[in-house]
């Protein structure tokens, strides 16, 4: 029996620092207490006795939660609970180069399934306005080379969430595409779909959002393929 | 010219705490000198002088980080660069009660996005046994009362992303389903899809992709005409 074995045998315990005992203990007083957004926090003394913490650990625990932008803190009310950004801490850590490979992948097959996942919220909002901003980004992609094309994948894509009219998603896919990049590139040569931006925003014009969604699987094919 | 048109062109100035000011340096400074995982950090002193704050200050912004899993301490090498949890975060911030409205209507949608996208996943990774494992669960639904609907939901879709062999994936609906579920109980009665969770599991047992796009499709489709 080697020690392989015992250390799976014997998961080993998570030493949590007293900030992240406190955090917890935070956000659980804070759930059950029901706070609200503009609600007032008890004074950081009052806290830290309450919990029989230095001032410090509790400050630590604090900053994490401010962090989370879950408080804030007002003059004269002192602390209050915020509305926080949901994803404000997912993109402090996205980061390709410290993100395990499992994972990159994952977060590269996330993309693809929000990708073919939009044609409902597409067809839903979409309107000739906005279809014509996109065809004029479609446009500008012709003769650029390839040094433009990651600005144009952003630029083409992010208008495409833009137009789903959730600004959560187009945020979270803007984040995503660094990483989806940096997946693509690290494969040899990249091939390109039988459907181009252009002809995805001809679908957008004249299709149905059946076509739209067969456009983008042969748009997105040869990322597919990659997964086969 | 009132208040709020003054608020609008002069936007306020976002106060931050030296914490974010050092958090950020911290980020920076790790990046710049490309720390990969496994790298040890300089010593708590160190730092605290190089950046000129604190030794509080610095312990909050590494709190920060630790948080966040990009740190942790290890025995004798002190501070490491770790992989960080990108989900941990987030998953810390997706509480009803505290995120608003427009962002909630944001991840009901991109829920309904995710369902959509998923077929390709599904396709290239499912297997007999997973569907056989599927349809017991589906089964299990069968003359259950509401109170077991949100249980049996989590483990249909949550075996869904199971299979589509994506754990970031399946990790992420996971704490979107609560959110997802309290819009719906926002809204009046709640409506079934023309497919039902059986009647995916047979498509996915005979069906082709395209068939299993346009049954989950209708199975959302309730949904979808909430957006409308």
């Amino acid at each position: 029996m080697d020690i392989n074995d015992l250390s799976k045998d014997l998961a080993p315990i998570i030493s949590n620092t007293m900030a992240d005992v406190v955090e917890v203990k935070l956000r659980e007083y804070l759930k059950k207490k029901s706070f609200k957004p503009g609600d007032a926090l008890p004074k950081e003394l009052e806290l830290a006795e309450a919990l029989g913490v230095s001032r410090n650990v509790l400050r630590e625990a604090l900053s994490r939660l401010r962090m989370l932008g879950m408080i804030e803190s007002k003059k004269k009310r002192g602390m209050v609970l915020a509305r926080p950004d949901i994803l404000g801490a997912f993109e402090r850590v996205l980061d390709p180069l410290i993100i395990d490979k499992n994972t990159l992948q994952d977060i590269f097959e996330l993309r693809l399934v929000l990708e073919m996942g939009l044609a409902e919220l597409l067809y839903i909002n979409k309107t000739n306005k906005d279809i014509a901003e996109l065809e004029s980004i479609a446009k500008k992609e012709v003769n650029n080379d390839n040094s433009f094309r990651i600005k144009n994948e952003i630029a083409f894509h992010g208008k495409l969430y833009e137009m789903s009219g959730n600004d959560t998603l187009k945020r979270f896919q803007i984040m995503l595409l660094p990483i989806f990049d940096y997946v693509v590139t690290l494969e040899k040569k990249p091939t390109r779909g039988l459907v181009d931006h252009l002809g995805l925003v001809e679908i957008l014009k004249n299709g149905t959002v059946e076509d739209f969604k067969k456009g983008m699987q042969a748009h997105l094919q040869p990322h597919f393929d990659r997964l086969k």
